[in-house]
């Protein structure tokens, strides 16, 4: 089991060192956006964070915000999108517990865009058309889920709502937070950095009324919040007994994406006070095995020789399913047409040998007999007839396999370098209100971005940029929420 | 911990009472047709049977079998269907474990429909037009899952597919066991009733090769199976314990349908050799609102008065969402022009009252307020236009809930009686093999109906017949496989 901290009662706090409105925890993407709705609303807020400057996991992420519905950069680029459409593709794939949260952010996506840009996120009115997974360049626009994919291609239109960040390299997600912390800064919310939570205080009722917090060389503080505590500290990534606790599929190969602080800290400070969880057993796991595309044309088979995932399913959706295969065994097949290296070297997948024909690659993989001479038979078959019976692989990447040699790759779960990061925290209300596991609210305690639980629930269904995107939208609403104002 | 009973080894066998090829445990649907087919392969068959005559859980049940592809039935009612719209509907709803298996028992499944009536199980070629649960007339063919729910209804061509059999009463699953159970007295297969495996037997290498049972007297029999043992002993519905320790969700106002052997035997059986489990956390909940059908048109909120499922969805995809809502608190509001009360007393769907307007019943039921005002506003005004922008409910179910007075009944998951049957249980490849954790096969050891995993992880995806469909299907194939014939 997890430690979980305690929380203290009024009588355990020997005086507050500061009185606010709203107290923020952490100051990522969610937390900042929290931080501004509620000073513009009126209230008197102060973040306290982990690390000696403001940025956390967003900063040094690739910087991809989902966002649909018709933006400023989907109109421009040529793609119709409405409300309707992103909310058909959310609700179709996700599943979500809260379809009225999910139908929100659908419906307010656009006006969160152009929020966004007036406090600076630089976005450019450009679109990368190929297949990625994160873009090192400034080009903003791209499909990052699975909206092409069967069988959503065919609840909701697809649009490409990937909004990347106009910055270079693979962290411009720090692009994305230099003008949300500089507004911060600007509009003189005050924040203390090197400044670890430790604690929620209650009140008698139960009420979250306040924090304590430690600081280098021993220093205690204890903040009282008059308004609410907004717990924006990250994931559990980084937790080992709480992936251990939580998801039993996990590899010994696995890594975790985040910073050190995403040690889970956020979601403990919840259950402390009794909050319930959502999703702790989600992940996106992901080891692309494109780019480059061509990679898609080939076939996954697991250890029985057969096909159990669309090849052109966002990556972290294929990376789910071969986590559930037998072995957590997966080989990615290619003839000499296609054939490539799978170009993100850090997730390893290695090339496992060439064979001149498909019954030697069969034995060569210890398959069962017979099994990948069916498996490839019938999905040659049906790319040449253009149609992918079994999985619904979309047509542009169909060709069948027979232009032997022959290669594999192993992409196994437990032999690949998998990257992860978790989905599950605290259980929220749509304005981020932290619910207990019966659903009633805490009293004056928000959690939003990886603190709390994503809207998807399992890798199946994320698509890059739902982190940043709804993170920084439920932020605004927890914000404005804890200082007393409505939403729009 | 549920306790597992211990496989034996070779030499804690004391001499074989009996020799054959073939064990099949359990002589519901999937043990009956599993030595229906290993008997016509040539194989030895001795089925064991703990209750005193066979039937099984299968011949309490309703009766249904989930077939289609284009089955007679369908065919003469006027149903266009195909393995391709079948396969479609399946896989866009369950994301399944082993497509391949999925695809095999849709493209067979208008021959196994014709194969289940050449045994004798008796469909009429007449259709069900309503919204039903289960039906006590001899009626076949009706939609008895999501095939018309959105999203399926848009990936697939929807066609109904519950195939019930020609008997009357709630428990017409007796008229297509009496058939099957004939047929393997005529053809004399073996059977010992009152006979419970208490112990799998195993060799050096791991390979399961007998059994030990218990009868009444304390008679202690083992049986050496020399091409392998059929594990059919139905599911884990009544096993207090391993419920407890799988589905935490589960209330204590739920009760597990079916019969008392339904303990869990079978699973544990098959773990009891190192067997993998999958779905355990899963179930199919129901508690249906219809009918009568016309109380679909009502709207279902949770505690913070929002909707969260279309009404429209398969009883069982609706009990899942409800399940899963804050406090696992849910009403159906209606207003006067469709109050009628829920048909299905034993679910006990209580009124809590009626009330003049909206906010008055806002008020009564305890809903934040405004909240229910606004979800009905907006369902109104949607209904009014002919579509559910948030949930997708079909146009037929949609009407302006504005006729007061209204009524609310409490349908929450802990204060209605839900049933439920598990999902859960053995790992399984396509021809029933029992896999390990790791997907290895168990040599000498099938699992069939429901002590294998259900294809649907979660009563979200089931389908009324999907049990005794796919059951007597694979049961079908392990029997095959088992006496050492290929498939087809």
């Amino acid at each position: 089991m997890v430690d979980v901290p305690a929380a203290l009662s009024l009588s355990e706090v020997p005086g507050w060192d500061r009185d606010v409105d709203v107290i923020v925890i952490g100051q990522g993407v969610a937390g900042s956006c929290a931080a501004l709705e509620a000073h513009r609303a009126g209230a008197d807020v102060l973040v306290l964070e982990r690390a000696s400057g403001g940025g956390g996991a967003s900063a040094v992420s690739s910087g991809i915000f989902y966002l649909g519905g018709g933006t400023a950069v989907q109109a421009a680029c040529g793609y119709q999108d409405d409300p309707d459409q992103m909310a058909r593709f959310m609700m179709a794939s996700t599943d979500p517990l809260d379809p009225a949260a999910v139908r929100m952010a659908c419906d307010d996506s656009v006006a969160h865009f152009d929020w966004l840009e007036a406090q600076g996120v630089p976005f450019e009115r450009t679109r990368f058309k190929g297949k990625a997974v994160f873009l090192n360049t400034t080009e903003c626009l791209f499909y990052t889920g699975n909206e092409k994919a069967w069988p959503y291609n065919e609840v909701a239109t697809p649009a490409p709502r990937g909004h990347k960040v106009a910055g270079t390299g693979e962290n411009a997600g720090a692009v994305a937070m230099a003008p949300l912390l500089e507004r911060c800064a600007d509009e003189g919310i005050a924040a203390l950095y090197d400044t670890n939570v430790v604690a929620l205080v209650q009140d008698e009722a139960g009420r979250v009324v306040g924090v304590r917090a430690r600081q280098p060389g021993g220093v205690t503080l204890h903040v009282r919040a008059r308004r609410g505590v907004i717990i924006a500290a990250g994931s559990f990534n980084l937790n080992r007994e709480m992936i251990a606790e939580n998801i039993p599929l996990i590899s010994e190969t696995s890594e975790p994406l985040g910073i050190p602080s995403n040690d889970g800290a956020g979601v403990l400070l919840g259950l402390s006070v009794g909050a319930g969880t959502s999703a702790m057993d989600g992940i996106i796991p992901t080891a692309s095995i494109y780019p480059p595309g061509q990679l898609i044309k080939g076939i996954i088979v697991n250890k029985r020789g057969e096909r159990f995932v669309a090849e052109d399913s966002y990556h972290g959706r294929t990376a789910c399913f071969v986590m559930e295969q037998p072995g957590q065994t997966a080989y990615l097949i290619v003839d000499s047409e296609i054939f490539a290296y799978p170009e993100i070297e850090t997730h390893r997948h290695t090339l496992v040998d060439g064979w001149e024909t498909i019954p030697e690659m069969e034995a060569g993989l210890g398959l069962p007999v017979g099994s990948l001479q069916k498996t490839m038979a019938d999905y040659n078959r049906d790319a040449a007839a253009g149609e992918d019976r079994l999985l619904h692989k979309q047509p542009d990447w169909l060709k069948p396999l027979d232009k032997g040699p022959y290669a594999a790759f192993d992409i196994s779960f437990n032999k690949s370098i998998y990257l992860f990061i978790t989905l599950g925290g605290l259980k929220t209300g749509a304005e981020g209100e932290v619910l207990d596991p019966k659903g009633n609210p805490i009293g004056g305690l928000y959690a939003v971005g990886a603190s709390a639980a994503h809207i998807p629930r399992t890798g199946k269904s994320y698509a890059s940029g739902m982190s940043l995107g709804f993170g920084s939208y439920f932020g605004r609403r927890a914000g404005r929420h804890a200082a007393g104002a409505n939403w729009a």
